[in-house]
């Protein structure tokens, strides 16, 4: 178990984007991010206290989260140095990057010397078996997005939030660093091997109560290049009884991906529903979540009524509406 | 390096589709394979003299091949007497599974007392890059299946015969076991991790000159949920000019999963080709490869023409008939 609360390592974010674990920890566990560490040129803000390790510590911070990710995630040599007196100052480190706090020699060193824990949460802890395609009991939803980093976490936990409030039965499955730094549990999808990928997610989303959901972190697109083998393992891995499209309209090209144009709603829509139906005949698309953090409230509504009318769905943005409409959706099928 | 001549272990085979390693080596290597070695109840035969371990040092091998695959790749315990035993005769042994023979305590400590090799032709040697999706110079072309097993590498090794052959500039590019230990390099696509697949497969296929094919083993299929995320890496990192459509039409369901029907050419057409642009907008299914092992020669020259005229495409067994008209339809794009 991670220690609670956490100080958020924000480091030389170039992006805001770049610090979606800090950003997810900050709205979904807000009560775990007390402060957050920024070092020059960071291009992050979490809205959170800029502490000072001293001052996080004082105030009760005993875990230091790296909550930016380099493109590869990667271990900057530049944040060694907070790194390495984060652990001689009393803090454990969590982090979810692809290379591991435990193979810097440095840090293992100082951690072991000042007997404090590195946890990488990338690192899947279990044995994965191969998919085995067999039907499993009780219900599922998948988030599916026309490009990577447009809020299939955030539509999943706000799905979440609301089905417990109304007393449903639900999961919030996570299948990413940051998802599982906010849960505790779950699988560290993308540092899967190929061959387990979607024998994770079955392990993941195992029988359950036929009216309980799964809601199933997403990762990647089926459009992204660089990403879509993952996602193609959460939809069949995840046998999907109701997808929810995710997008992000202001965004010119794929992420990280210049000259690849993004979807439309109506490609992710027919192109994930046809692939899901291979290992679920009754998947149905319910609804569709927006990402509008870069539109005026005017342009959000206005966007979201054109597409609901155009896609015949209901479209909304969790963050900015709540998710209501969407669990909405999922309880009528 | 693998040292040959090989004596292949069929071991314990449930079935001939299990030994496909064994086979791949025979097939596209047949001076490497001077015999088979089989347990009780081995269902695999590779028409090769059956050999004891002194029958075969005596006669040459020098590695003992293990050409069987269980489901999940693991090392049965009941080949251990026998490998053990080869490598106290004198044998390296190179294998492909999962697990690795590096791993097996018993079969690392007898290598080293008698210094022998352990080949994990597995595990991959190389950190590779995240997929970019910049086009890349030179040609390539991928052989995608209805299911898997159904002859995708047979494909891609035909075609590379031929278009040496023709003086046509190609490299076969393998991406699973058999084919790299049939080339002796590739990437081992199903044990990558899956953030690093496409780049795995950009980084196997890199710049080349304007008329240089890279023929790339396909692996799954975009159908089969056990293995569809690999696939589609192969076929968004493989940003392929061509796909050739493989398919085994005797097959009642989706190999390992009951219950499964295997889609019809025309879907896999359509869903590959709808994929592979997102990659690559000028790609073209260029042939059909079909693995007519279970017909009669009538039976297939029937199935094949009806096939052609349904497609309008080339459509040959490239193992009964060879690979020279799927080459004529990739010369001719």
């Amino acid at each position: 178990m991670i220690e609670t609360p956490y100080l958020l390592f924000l480091g030389d974010a170039p992006d805001a984007l770049s610090a979606k674990v800090a950003q997810g920890i900050k709205d979904w566990r807000p009560e775990f991010a007390i402060g957050q560490y920024r070092m020059e040129g960071c291009k992050a803000d979490m809205k959170l206290p800029d502490m000072t390790l001293a001052d996080a510590y004082e105030a009760g911070a005993r875990t230091l989260v790296i909550g930016v990710a380099n493109r590869g995630g990667v271990i900057s040599e530049r944040w060694k140095d907070v790194l390495n007196r984060a652990l001689e100052q009393g803090f454990d480190i969590a982090s979810g990057l692809h290379n591991l706090l435990r193979d810097e020699h440095d840090l293992a060193e100082t951690a072991r010397r000042h007997g404090r824990k590195l946890h990488d949460v990338r690192v899947p802890s279990v044995q994965y078996p191969i998919a085995s395609g067999v039907k499993r009991t009780g219900k599922r939803c998948l988030a599916v997005g026309t490009d990577c980093s447009v809020g299939k976490m955030y539509t999943a936990l706000a799905m979440d939030k609301v089905m417990r409030a109304r007393g449903m039965k639900s999961t919030f499955r996570a299948t990413g660093q940051t998802g599982i730094l906010i849960t505790g549990e779950g699988v560290p999808l993308d540092a899967v091997i190929a061959d387990f990928m979607a024998g994770s997610i079955e392990w993941l989303t195992p029988d359950n109560d036929p009216d309980h959901w799964d809601l199933i972190e997403g990762q990647g697109s089926l459009f992204h290049v660089s990403y879509s083998g993952v996602t193609m393992a959460l939809v069949h891995g995840g046998q999907p009884d109701a997808l929810i499209l995710c997008h992000e309209p202001t965004r010119d090209h794929m992420r990280g991906l210049p000259g690849y144009e993004l979807p439309s709603l109506e490609a992710l829509r027919d192109t994930a529903l046809q692939l899901a139906r291979v290992a679920n005949p009754a998947c149905q698309v319910v609804g569709i979540s927006v990402n509008t953090q870069h539109m005026s409230a005017q342009e959000a509504d206005a966007y979201l009524a054109a597409t609901e009318a155009r896609m015949g769905l209901p479209a909304v943005d969790p963050f900015r509406h709540g998710a209501e409409l969407l669990v909405d959706a999922l309880a009528a099928i």
